[in-house]
């Protein structure tokens, strides 16, 4: 019977989340962008990228355009949002967790800058992923 | 043993996906868009939708909107393009597939339509999940 116990350990992460574990995830995925939000408020860029899979295969969708890996992408928002000025004040609302996996999280929802004389906003899917280090998002799909 | 081996067999499935099994489901998911580009340049939009997950929570966000469920997926599409020739000709390039586990898979890629007065493009982020009828995706969000 030790031998069935053990096995049981092991299958245990694949078995489907209970609504306790899925409401973990969500808190846990919310916090990560909650953080990125507040990162973005206080100016500081890489510290929002810190929401992000430092990896090359980071996948950053947004418009026309995609954008590979964690350093490319974190040039690109240095590039266009190069003063405090145009960062505004950033927020993600209408956000809805899906929980795929106990390793794979999707939130879809909408973002807006509040900037002096204009307020962009849009549509976010982004994909989370958990890694040794917390959940990341490996892929961003931005309208 | 026996137990052991009953346990492997249930653990098989969690484990990570050899590079055949990626492979395989790169192949299926990109047969799923094949027979939807092959739909839609037939002015069937219905069997285009065969591609989507028939389910109200199906999640299609397209620029600033986001659409809630396979019905009303559908009768965008239709209000959208309610001529062949709005419709054009559909194509999918520079796709690329993420394998996220062997039920979820991303596929990142553009997509052009062919027209008489102009050609429409942008870029795509489609979530796939193995359902018991095939693979379908669960979420679009397409720029």
């Amino acid at each position: 019977m030790r031998m069935v116990a053990v096995m049981l350990a092991l299958l245990a992460p694949c078995l489907a989340q209970s609504t306790q574990e899925k409401t973990q995830i969500e808190v846990d995925v919310l916090a990560v962008m909650a953080r990125q939000a507040a990162a973005w408020n206080r100016g500081d860029i890489a510290g929002y990228m810190d929401g992000y899979w430092r990896s090359e295969a980071l996948v950053f969708a947004s418009g026309d355009q995609v954008t590979r890996g964690w350093q490319p992408t974190l040039d690109r928002y240095k590039k266009s949002y190069d003063t405090k000025a145009k960062m505004g004040q950033l927020t993600f609302s209408d956000t809805e967790v899906i929980v795929l996996s106990k390793d794979i999280a999707v939130v879809v929802g909408s973002w807006s800058l509040a900037r002096e004389k204009d307020n962009p906003k849009g549509k976010f899917t982004v994909i989370f992923r958990r890694m040794k280090e917390g959940w990341r998002i490996i892929h961003d799909h931005t309208s």
